[in-house]
């Protein structure tokens, strides 16, 4: 079945692109000698992990624990929890499956180690534990420094629990490739000053994990860090794309949509709207818009109503009609995906198979 | 258990609030002396539109054909698809459905509703059909006048369908409630221009369809409008409290949150991002922020990553610390909910029960 025949909107991933790209990374990462722990919060398929371990990757990062469980019913061993886990119900679940596989979880609080460290012992299991620090995002973490050290050594007498090093988010890694060039730069220091401090009361580090996929390129710079944890890579988006961090051909997913009304004069309504696409903005290039479309990229998608994509055809050479079917390229892929229960796999225009998105909506 | 029990993130439904909202719609309606017809976009869960149904519906109102399936496998009998369903996979499915149940469609283009009319044929049904006119917010609809007559009298011909009236979105009523009322009057004469068109052609109408929860209460004034289809109604949101469409007692649902790290000095993070909350924006109002915290009115949650919540608690009176639960209005409840595979019942702040959110993701 050729992919146009698909009822819409649907979202497509084309297969070969999603190869290229996993061994791009992988091959960028083995380059730098730097470790991949992909983050799956991007595709939330254990296919696409597995695809991603076969390739190289010591293992997968989540940031929920219904995606951990995911990822292990998917036949995935090691998974970090890159997120503070809080709350009982979560903890039991958790504990019951690093019983049976390698889990590790990120934090940044005395308490949250201590609830984990009850919920390990209670289930007889152990949790990997890295403190996560600020390296300038401020979002999570504690600064970089004596608090880290102390936090772990704290850690380091907690029952259940094994201390194995420190962990950052690069989300200040972000814009042109000048821009994430000077910013990925930047992350020399915070990161020494970690270690410095791990080193200075003799905590052992094992794992520094950093990265994101628009910092991926720069990651062998930094001293120090053993792994990154980047995730959108693996599609690509609108966001990856006007940051030059890839190429509109590695684009692997797009949004097949079809014209529902050309009623109003100078707009085209397609049927893709915030329920499908997402309602994130771009936050790269020009931020505006809600997507690319691929057959008219004179035409902006200038707004989304639930289940209407609006296009401004003013200024169009694209001539649109009701029953059309156009691909778009979604802003943020990782929010796209998640608005969607299957993807439908394509090589050359051909629909092969398709996945279920079951890591979708696994929120607790 | 207390409501506070609950793992977070969690949709959680005040059954008291709804069923007042709901009581508090079908009265103004009775009162305006126009039928009522919900749109069920905003709560996708059959159990809510039965009730709006005892309540005196005439039926509900879907966007998608996945979401007519739904509504009709939870025991709806009427229901309008308002929007021009494309595509010969949701054409035989929405055909069959229309063989048990009274399906009506929107639409505004000859091709659709040929299409239509050949997927009814060919299933042995009937599609009650309602042409869209636009009454200013220029996403869907013909030009109120001849066009309408034009493909109405081009409906009535095609074998399998029954053309039954118009419809209009009144999407451009929004704001305070001076600039809704005024908006809402305005659309006295695109109502009075689609009627006098079809009158002209001596095309009976019998529907005609408008509204949104922002209008309801001045549709009343609309000379010849026979319903509307408000969906936000039955939950209400941010958007309807600061248009003054409703009061905060009557938004019945909130996003129950755990805060998660203090770590960076002055922010507080929570458990509900963009993947919880959805990443609308605020739309009325101040136009800022992606919630209100409930517990801390001067702590604005600014910012949202897919899985975190980012709260500047620097100018609160309120101390945030890790493991606390709190309360969170979303700006947008129709997108917040589409992100929830279950909600959360609640009278008294005891959890009573719960709903599958059955229309989730029912994009096609």
């Amino acid at each position: 079945m050729n992919v146009h025949e698909l009822s819409t909107p649907a979202l497509v991933v084309d297969l070969d692109i999603v190869e290229r790209n996993l061994d791009t990374m992988a091959r960028l990462c083995r380059q730098q000698g730097i470790h991949l722990r992909p983050h799956t919060k991007t595709h939330k398929t254990p296919e696409v992990a597995r695809m991603q371990v076969e390739r190289g990757a010591i293992g997968v990062t989540v940031a929920k624990v219904g995606e951990a469980e995911v990822m292990a019913a998917g036949g995935l061993d090691e998974i970090l929890v890159a997120y503070p886990v809080i709350g009982a119900e979560k903890l039991r679940r958790l504990a019951m499956l690093a019983g049976e596989r390698s889990v590790l979880v990120s934090l940044d609080d005395e308490r949250t180690a201590q609830e984990l460290s009850r919920a390990a012992v209670n289930a007889d299991s152990t949790f990997g534990i890295l403190v996560e620090f600020d390296s300038g995002y401020r979002r999570c973490g504690l600064q970089p420094g004596p608090a880290c050290a102390q936090l772990a050594a704290k850690i380091e007498k907690l029952p259940g629990l094994r201390f194995l090093g420190l962990m950052t988010y690069f989300g200040s890694v972000w814009g042109s490739a000048d821009e994430r060039r000077e910013e990925a730069h930047r992350m020399v220091e915070p990161v020494a000053r970690a270690l410095e401090a791990m080193a200075a009361a003799h905590v052992p580090v094992e794992i520094v994990s950093g990265g994101s996929t628009p910092a991926a390129e720069f990651c062998g710079q930094i001293p120090g860090l053993t792994e990154i944890r980047p995730g959108t890579y693996v599609y690509n988006d609108l966001n990856t794309l006007y940051q030059g961090a890839c190429r509109l051909e590695d684009c692997a997913v797009h949004i097949l949509t079809t014209v529902v009304s050309t009623a109003v004069t100078g707009h085209a309504m397609i049927d893709a709207g915030s329920k499908t696409l997402s309602s994130d903005p771009l936050s790269a290039g020009a931020k505006a818009g809600f997507g690319r479309i691929m057959e008219a990229l004179d035409a902006p998608l200038f707004k989304l109503s639930e289940e209407h994509g609006h296009v401004d055809a003013t200024k169009s050479e694209h001539r649109f009609c009701v029953g059309e079917v156009l691909s778009i390229i979604p802003n943020h892929i990782c929010t796209c995906i998640n608005m969607h229960d299957e993807a439908f796999l394509i090589r050359n225009n051909q629909v092969v198979g398709s996945w279920r998105v079951a890591g979708r909506g696994k929120i607790r």
